[in-house]
Order: structure tokens, then sequence, then C-alpha cells
């Protein structure tokens, strides 16, 4: 068991992301209370039966009373009505924080919101199963993980570091950036592939001569690995390229530049400038096992046995 | 152990495919020897150290002497030479398969060069990892996985069938098609996913305001789904593409075309058609988790705890 960090934490939002802070803060003693919100009653009343926090609040306001560390943890286009939902209650000197994959459009929104009289430190988990809701949570989400926060305006440097803190207590390595920057960095490594998981998704569904059975069947010829990031939750992600629009766009139309390059050497079989590109993308997967951030069991260690 | 299919099986081409073949056969019994070749004189070495086949063969005309059966087992463009290869060494009525990712462009070139001795029973398992050569493969590739037969005019209902044995044995569901339609249900599911991921992870070394360390670092996000799959055979996946070059044009056309739509759903924040797209592609992920193509382990089983 680690330090107590904080006394009371209030977590708004109990998904994926907010239930497994609960449960890691729980599980390693870093609040002396963890007090739980989330705007969908039957996602408090499954909070209550798992007993992820010590208490499940009735309200945002009454949640955070005499907090000293509030996680607000909703989709990025509920984040600002969130900061409003708990405005009143907040303590002097509190420190919020927020785990969107947006920050620049969201800092935005928060500043003029949040009462003067609590500090901001904005965060970004790199982390997430394509599961949502407080069942899917578990504490070891983060462990092994980075975790980005972009300090702003109302963020002090006691209470960013108070926040890393808890990040890495929880297993995650910190790393601090500006909003923007971190806005172009997770376009192009998580949004454009969420993106384009989400389209070839749909592309497939629609090809008429071929059956949905049959893409279903042959999917471990690769279509699966996308449909697992295009499982994740349709409305933080309709959020994320809401409030990301620009960065997103960006480099979108840096993708299909380079698709477009590689439609050509297919049709003009240029077999070497294939092949040249194939052995540079392989290097990078090599990087990411080497860095951690991946497993190198072949096939991410799926079962390869079954029962007939 | 299973019953033996066959008396002498020879495999051509050891890499990730025909060694697991090598080890399931023998694993389970369904061959009473098993001779392998590779044009790779290190591969036969290892092959040898491995002790995957009975036997390694020094040609590819020696190996198939006297074989029931000849997997060819090469990328699909070296398929040509290596039946070449094998076409002096080939038995009166051997059956002779291979496991190419496409169909009918193997199949034109296979019919042009394989003596009138033999019989050709085209397959392609859709099985495989992103390691490649004979320290990848294992006996449990092809467990619960599907293979796909396509026969052709040299094909017998017989040999048919006693391919289709063997991949029942080595643990796979059969399913036969024509080598056309194949050669689109490939290429939604498995060329265009290869295509793109490659074309990601090309796009996402290329990004100037993003270092490389960055991508790797915070690839969790989403981009290292897409690595696994671009990390895969550089020389089999130019070779497919060049060999299906009109279907993975068409359905690139289409995946270009969404692409434009979701593009312009984003600059005009249409929200709604945005969460209506992502709602219908989580469904289609469940259709795989229930038919037994992918685990439903949360972010594929990988390990969440780590060492500091």
């Amino acid at each position: 068991m680690a330090d107590q960090l904080f006394d009371k934490i209030a977590i708004v939002g109990l998904g994926l992301i907010g239930s497994s802070i609960a449960r890691g803060v729980k599980e390693r003693g870093l609040a002396r209370e963890v007090v739980g919100y989330d705007l969908a009653p039957e996602v408090r009343s499954r909070a209550k039966e798992l007993g992820i926090c010590d208490e499940i609040a009735e309200s945002a306001d009454t949640a955070v009373v005499d907090a000293d560390l509030v996680i607000v943890a909703v989709p990025v286009g509920a984040t600002e009505a969130a900061m409003k939902a708990i405005a009143h209650g907040l303590a002097e000197g509190a420190i919020v924080t927020e785990v969107g994959s947006v920050k620049a459009a969201v800092i935005r929104q928060v500043l003029a919101v949040l009462p003067e009289l609590a500090v901001f430190v904005p965060g970004h988990p790199i982390a997430g199963t394509e599961h949502s809701g407080p069942d899917a949570g578990f504490a070891e989400l983060f462990d092994g993980r980075w975790c980005i926060l972009t300090p702003c305006e109302r963020s002090t440097g006691a209470s960013v570091e108070k926040v890393a803190a808890l990040w890495r207590a929880l297993g995650s390595a910190v790393e601090t950036m500006t909003p923007e920057h971190h806005d172009i960095v997770l376009a192009i490594t998580s949004h454009i592939p969420h993106l384009i998981a989400f389209n070839i998704v749909g592309t497939a569904a629609d090809v008429e001569d071929v059956t949905q059975s049959e893409v279903i069947k042959f999917s471990a010829g690769g279509f699966r690995d996308f449909t697992r990031i295009a499982a994740s939750d349709p409305v933080m992600w309709r959020d994320v390229f809401l409030h990301n629009k620009d960065a997103v766009l960006e480099m979108l139309g840096r993708f299909s530049e380079d698709l477009a390059a590689l439609q050509r050497m297919i049709r003009w079989e240029d077999g070497a400038a294939l092949e040249e590109l194939f052995t540079r993308t392989r290097a990078i997967r090599r990087s990411i096992i080497e860095a951690g951030q991946d497993t190198e069991e072949p096939d991410f260690g799926r079962p390869h046995s079954h029962d007939d």
C-alpha cells in the first residue's frame, strides 16, 4: 500500500476511467475517502452494488463537498456541464482535474465556468479498453501506461505535482506538455486510428457482394484488429472528433494523401516502393514492443485452442 | 492423436504457415512422414535444428518425390516459381495445394506450370500472426480458425475432401467458394485492413510536429493496434497487393469514399451521424466475439501490470 495522497477524492463520472481510478485509489489507499457520482441513476446504483467507492452521492455538488481532489471523468462533450454542476460544492483550494482525450477546447470551456476558488489541472491517461461503464473498470488499467498533464493558467506547480503523484501511484508514468501539442499528438496516435477503424468497419458492413457473416467469419485475417477499437464508446468518440476537429482534419488530410500515394503504387505495380514502406512500418512495431506499450506475444496472445 | 490422413506430406516453404503446418501434422500424426524444403539455406538449417520435419530436403523436386500431398507455403509472388521447381519430382496423382492470400491470379499462374499428372486444390488458412519464419510457427495456429478452399478446374472432389480433412484435423473449419469471391471477401476482411494499417503507421512516422518517441509512448491510445498488422511480412504483403490489385483498388475506393463522408461529418459537426456510425460498428464487434474469432478479454487480455 502506497502513501495516502489526498483526504477526500470525489470522482464525477463512474464509467471505465472513473471506476478504474476509484478502484485503484481504494486498493492502494491513496485517499482517506472516495466519493463517487454519476449523472445516470442506474450507474450510481450499480456503483453502489459494486462497492467501488466509499460513498455514492446523489448530486454532483454534494459529492465534491470538502474534497481536496475532484476528478471529472465524463465524455469530453459533457465536461463543461459537469464543471457547472460541481461549482457550488467545491471547497476553497480544491484541485480539479479531468481525463478527457481532447485538451485545448475542453480547457477553454472549463476556465469559463470553474469558480476562482479551485485550481485546475487538465490531464489525460492514455489507457482504456473497448468496454465502458462501471463494470468494465479495474484497478490495474493505468499500470505501465502514460498519463499526460497539460497545465494551464489555472494550474499551480504544487497542484500539478499532486495530480502527477496520484497517477504515478496508480502505476502510470507522467509527462507534461501544452494542450495544443497534446491535441496534435493524440490526433495521430489515437483519434485518427479510431476514425479509420470506425470507417473500415462501416465500409465492410456495406459491401453488397460479401455477407455480414463472411466478414465476421474471416475477420481473423486482419479486420478484427480494427473492430476492437471501433467498439469503443460512441458518445465519447463523437465528442472527441467534434472537440479536436482541427487537428483531426489536418491529420486525416495527411493520411488520405499517403493513402492516395499507396493506391498509386498498387495501380502501377511498384513492388519496390510497397516493400520499402512495409519494411519501415515493421520497425516501428518493434519500437512499441521495446517501449513496453504492447505485448510481443504473437496475435496479442490470443488463444489458439478451441473445443470441437 | 487423429487418424493418419497421408503417407508423405512435402511442405515447400517453412515460414510461419509452413512450419506451423509441419508442427501440427507431426504432433497429431496426420502423415507417416513430413519432408520440408525452403529456398533459403538458413531456413533449411534452422528447420533442421528445430526438428519440425522428419527430413529437410536439399531441393524442391527431391522434397516432393513420392509425396501424396504437397503443400506450397511461400509468398504469393513466389508460388509460380515454386510450382515450377517441384514439377519434375511430383508423383502421379499427387495432390498439390497452397496457402496464398490471393486465389484467382495465383491459380492462373499455377495451372500454366503444374504437370498434368498432379491435381491442384487451392487453399487459404485465415490464420497468422505478425511474426514470420520457422521459429514463429506453432501447431495450434489454425485451431478455431477458418480455412477457405477454392476448387478449380484441376481439383477433383476427392482431392478437395482430402485437403479439407487435413485442415479440419489441424483444428480449422473449412469453407469452399470460388476464387473470385475469395479475393473480394479477403480484400475487405484482410487486405484493406493491412493496407490501412501500413498507411497510418507510415503517416504517423512522418508528422514533423510529433516525435517518433511520442508516437511510440502514447501508442496505447489506439495506434498500437494497427502496428501489429503493419508488422506483418513485407514481401508477403507486397505480393498480395500486386496479385489482388483489382479487388483491392475497388475496396479501397469504397473505403476512401466512406472516409470522405466521415470527414465531412466532422467538418460540419454532425454529431448525430457520427454517433450513429460508431454505434453500428460496435455491434459488429459483438458479432465477431460471438463467432469465436476474437477474445472478449478487454484490450485482448494485454497485461496491465508492470515493474517499477
